[in-house]
């Protein structure tokens, strides 16, 4: 069974998409904690963060950075990372939280 | 000026040190926020995530798992990596926090 985030990768569910790689999709939280909550979702299903090869991992610290240049806000933003502790979504994302507004916070979808 | 991390590094302040590498400290949370909170310090001083080169990041993947595995709680654990917002000291560090009680949460020194 596709977790709910490969559905929206395969365009089975909606989802705001910031910004999408062959690697990676990146999209709007739909319950957000901050005026920017994004989820960073690798591609390649995996669990958690335990269970990720370091690739991906890889991948990831690198659309962190990506993600921070484009909308402006490199020296404001949270990473959180739950690793079956609060995870909601058994397909590992992680959380891009920043308190401040961005005019680039825009949609490709 | 040395940060308040590096000076605990240089053991010029006292902290209690849960696992120690030529590359990184983990040591414990002085305002724990769960029953396991620790905090993951590359030695190598660098401001925030955003500055800091991938080699350490990759570095900092790598002792994710190995104190998570160290504790036991490879399935219930969060790392949260503030940048500049929330982030109380100018060197990377990381967050782990788990609610479990772990036997194996003793201190180095």
């Amino acid at each position: 069974m596709p977790s709910l985030f490969t559905r929206i990768i395969n365009r089975e569910l909606p989802a705001k998409i910031f910004y999408e790689t062959d690697d990676v999709i990146v999209i709007a939280d739909i319950n957000p904690k901050e005026k920017i909550h994004l989820l960073l979702i690798p591609k390649k299903e995996s669990t958690n963060f335990y269970q990720t090869d370091s690739e991906t991992l890889i991948m990831l610290n690198k659309t962190v950075k990506t993600v921070a240049e484009k909308l402006g806000v490199e020296d404001s933003f949270r990473i959180v990372i739950n690793n079956g502790f609060g995870q909601e979504v058994d397909h590992l994302h992680y959380h891009f939280l920043s308190p401040k507004n961005s005019d680039k916070l825009c949609w490709l979808e």
